[in-house]
């Protein structure tokens, strides 16, 4: 057991930073795939609605189910492409999609009622992973008659290393999409130009365009990591229950594997949520949660549903109960800090919360 | 987007190969926590009650909830404990505790309703997480009072160290279990008995006694890793789209943080899955799907939704197309493999199967 709690107030304060930020010429959308990076799709998508928020970003076409709540002024726009698999969703909901590929827009451009329905263009410039490469968009330009009859509304890339100060790509990237760009809107009156992730928002004000994407900001992660402070407010706080106290005499081991031994008679909190409610068996032996302020070291291996921390730190009389809560993610230990014990980053933490906990939305 | 298929045939065969080995004496549960270790509990628990299984195991109370279609014969044991604050969900369902402290045994007494349904009891032998300690279960057997009144069918305890051949740990906990079972054995008639999870059932037919908890081995995970041949029938396949394919040019990077340079043009397929559906980041620059049998080696970092893999290995007349699905699970790569590619074990690669997959369950 354990209690998840999102704060929606600070969501919202994150998207109206982020408005600041971009001002009047540029919009910002929200990135709310794979249900807000763990968060609960529904109710952070209606929290931002309600900020001003009106263009939602997902990766699939069937995570639309989440959004079903927002509002008819709210746009959906599908990042990982089309699929002729999934015309009967598009069909079924107001979506874009962000055509990655000619084969994507041949697919698109032969359904005979979607092809009127405006799109996005994705082209792919250094990162070499999704988009339309430079052979595909030059025989565009050159030939605009591949795209004739598509509603095209705006064109995107994606940083691929803009959480790195100084990285030559990141300018160059700009420099490719500003040029791509330029020559769509030439062709394509009002066209919108997105190009920022939350890194590339606060990397630099030319990179903002007509559209940015904040994803991972919104939800409270670092997007400055090179900087020591973070400027957003967190999000997220996650406690799990103590099922139980014990004093493990010296020399005895805990947990699978017997990987740790204990080189002093030592009380420790057993707890209640383990590697099926995101806690990563990488924290075996190396992540902690905090208990009052004070550190309590993992020991042991991480099993699928329980953990075993070390109070050795705490004071006798402070030692928590069963049925005590011990902080994992909140003010001593954000989603960033856990991760690096873990060895990831933040993102892979938030999305892999689990299902057992117990969700409180605060606003 | 990617299809996960949960073969209900498998699972059925491997539940009757446990019962075959346990035999008439001794009763087979099934450990269903986690959802199934992430396969999905009501579908998993219906396959395994219509091949006689009748009792199931969970971790946390709540998750009663996922096997209500279970008819009334079958019983639910929650191993995690007796939670005072659960109390409500045991009222309204017929759940047996496993209680683990003294703690617990008090809490339940002190419920007037609860205190006369059944419990069982954990002992805490050699690893020092859940379950009494010495001090505990010795304070019970020189005081029954202590437990006056509850109804308690059966003892159980857990092995840390079974999956490693000649671990003296394994013998040392069945020699501690049988002696603290044998002393309840004398003072509760009918007592049950339980000592082996997956790893117990392979290791010695004496670790067996009235009731054995299998989870890992009937879902496909193998229970006897010190020899080659997993005894167990795959139960999971799973499969990712492909996106698009492309050719990336000869020193040119792919993905965040630009970590994979290519030696020479490549062909690559970039598929509809990452850290957000479990394909876990320390896939990255490691790990491989299949196509027609040909592993494919994920190339740069793995994203929230894509990864891309590296071609090279494939015959140009055979390469995969936008719409087809490569192998990630499945006859050439089952979880435990996959997990050793990630550094973790197979358990944790089948409890983070993300809701992003289409299910299929095979019956």
């Amino acid at each position: 057991m354990g209690l998840l709690t999102i704060d929606l107030n600070a969501l919202a304060e994150n998207y109206r930073m982020l408005q600041s930020m971009a001002g009047d010429g540029c919009e910002v959308g929200a990135v709310v795939k794979a249900q807000s990076y763990g968060l609960g799709a529904e109710k952070v998508s209606q929290a931002l609605y309600n900020q001003g928020c009106r263009t939602f970003f997902i990766a699939k076409a069937h995570e639309i189910e989440s959004l079903q709540g927002l509002p008819d002024d709210a746009r959906t726009i599908v990042m990982n492409g089309y699929d002729p698999d999934h015309a009967s969703i598009y069909a079924e909901h107001e979506m874009i999609p962000v055509l990655g590929s000619l084969y994507e827009v041949e697919a698109y451009k032969a359904h005979q009622d979607l092809s009127r329905k405006p799109c996005f263009f994705k082209f792919c410039t250094e990162m070499n992973r999704a988009g339309m490469g430079k052979d595909e968009w030059e025989s565009i330009l050159n030939n605009p008659g591949l795209i004739g009859g598509l509603q095209l509304k705006g064109v995107m890339a994606h940083f691929a290393c803009a959480d790195e100060p100084e990285h030559p790509m990141t300018e160059e990237q700009f420099k490719t999409f500003s040029k791509i760009a330029g020559h769509f809107s030439d062709q394509y009156e009002g066209l919108e130009r997105s190009l920022s992730n939350s890194f590339g928002i606060f990397r630099d004000d030319k990179y903002h365009f007509d559209l940015v994407r904040p994803g991972m900001c919104l939800y409270g992660l670092n997007p400055t990591p090179y900087k020591t402070e973070n400027p957003m407010k967190r999000v997220v706080d996650l406690s799990i229950n103590v099922i139980r106290t014990r004093l493990i005499p010296k020399d005895e081991y805990v947990g699978y594997g017997a990987t740790y031994r204990f080189e002093k008679d030592t009380h420790v909190a057993l707890l209640s949520a383990g590697y099926a409610d995101g806690i990563y068996r990488s924290l075996s032996n190396k992540g902690k949660v905090f208990w009052n302020g004070i550190a309590c070291p993992i020991r042991g291996r991480v099993s699928m549903d329980m953990i075993v921390v070390d109070l050795s730190d705490v004071p006798e009389d402070e030692r928590p109960n069963a049925g005590d809560r011990m902080e994992l993610i909140g003010p001593h230990q954000d989603a960033d800090a856990l991760a690096e014990e873990a060895g990831t980053i933040g993102y892979e933490i938030l999305t892999a919360l689990g299902e057992r906990y117990e969700r409180v939305y605060k606003d």
